[in-house]
């Protein structure tokens, strides 16, 4: 039986999503914890819908689990127990039976990430310093949005992509779009809402970071249309820090598509992280 | 000269507002750097308008400064100084010449806190938690908010106030009203809104323990209407966790009424911490 689980996390004290020896990550937490409360004889393994890197947060991660038949009695019970004994920058949120033929990864039909940014002079809200990355420069939104449309839709990524051999670096993009918040606690904070129907590594961080040198005038756009052109990875466009992404939210399609969407992920991105 | 300086801060590094021997705060923070930055020969002396307890937040504390009459010519430039040495979780926001008669806390008409919860066995998001208390029990925010307006106006706070001596515990409560955030982040968390004209020490947490006990159904509203009749603080009423707590804004009168304010306040309240 699979089992879908919903978890949110604060990025800062994990050295990202998949287990590294002798670090503290999210996916070896919680296969601890699982394997622990429900004692099984098989150590848990988690697939997870976006593989954050170091730092990176998600308040939206999607994962599957497999388990024996009989394991998992009452998820419920299981869920309050996690909440429980997890620290409190681990969060599972739901967990429930997942519908046939989901797959947390191949299934999903898009990922979306916001990158928050304080720009200017003023360093960000203490209380929200951890999600938000601070920016001395200023950044022309109108400026970033206008370079935002020309990356628009499916196409080759390799130049904000750091590569893995076979893996293909073409995605489609179909949102990418700065506003900034109006009111509240965050009220000035650029939130960049980047959407893909899948990632490769370090491809939010690097589109923000192309966007970021044309929004300060740094670069312009002439300069980034160039960029995305190239089919490999360009040194010039600046990887920004983990601190200001989080993963907030996966796309499913509709219950009787599950199984054929995750089919055609995986025959397209066979070797190729999420 | 009279500076005013408006500041943020998270409370979870700090040992509250005010200077304690060996313990990281923050007057003694921000007295030291403006001491060492503008290499005064008396060290710089803070007074504020809300002196925070260990662990409480800030995002409006306002203080004020006095300098002999040529020390500081360019207070912007101090701004941009203080917001680069600064730890990130100390934040100056804003840093202007006073106004005649202006005094960070005795011209201070009111005092504006956010006391923030989640309740249920779901904790909070774990990028929102340093300034969330998780209740693992259900608050009925109808219950809570019914029981709130018993406590408005102005009456002796005594049941919900550390007694000092020689100090009123009467205040004037303004403001005392619960909502749930509907969207984003912190959707369902349950923010309590508690502004008074001043408080005295523990009593927003107390003010807002025995809500949260109303709330619960752990006690009734007759007992909440038989606490506030009392003088001395009630042991029955829960100090709520410090994390929880953030002083939103400080209200000020016109300009021209900040002398006579200060005036009132200071004889009223003479002994009294603020």
């Amino acid at each position: 039986m699979r089992w879908r689980a919903d978890i949110s996390y604060d990025g800062t004290g994990f050295s990202g999503w998949a287990t590294q020896p002798g670090l503290r990550t999210v996916q070896e937490e919680l296969e601890t914890w699982l394997t622990r409360i429900l004692r099984l004889e098989e150590p848990a393994r988690l697939v997870c819908a976006g593989r954050t890197d170091s730092g990176v947060h998600a308040r939206g991660q999607v994962v599957h689990l497999d388990l024996p038949d009989d394991t998992l009695t009452d998820p419920t019970k299981l869920l309050r127990r996690l909440q429980r004994v997890l620290h409190t920058d681990l969060v599972v949120t739901d967990l429930t039976l997942a519908p046939p033929g989901f797959d947390a990864r191949f299934s999903a039909v898009w990922r979306r990430y916001v990158y928050r940014l304080a720009d200017g002079e003023r360093p960000p809200d203490p209380l929200l310093r951890a999600q938000v990355t601070h920016w001395r420069h200023r950044v022309d939104l109108d400026t970033v949005n206008e370079a935002a449309t020309t990356l628009l839709g499916l196409r080759d990524f390799g130049a904000f992509c750091r590569r893995r051999a076979g893996a293909t670096t073409i995605r489609t993009l179909l949102d990418l779009v700065g506003h900034r918040v109006a009111t509240g606690p965050a009220a000035g904070v650029i939130e960049l809402t980047v959407r893909a129907d899948a990632f490769c590594h370090s491809m939010v961080r690097s589109l923000v970071g192309g966007l970021v040198a044309v929004g300060t005038g740094q670069r312009d756009r002439d300069w980034l249309v160039e960029v995305t052109r190239r089919a490999a990875r360009d040194t010039g466009v600046l990887v920004m820090p983990a601190q200001g992404l989080t993963l907030e939210e996966v796309g499913y399609p509709a219950d009787d598509e599950l199984a054929h969407r995750a089919r055609e992920s995986r025959t397209r991105r066979e070797l190729s992280p999420t």
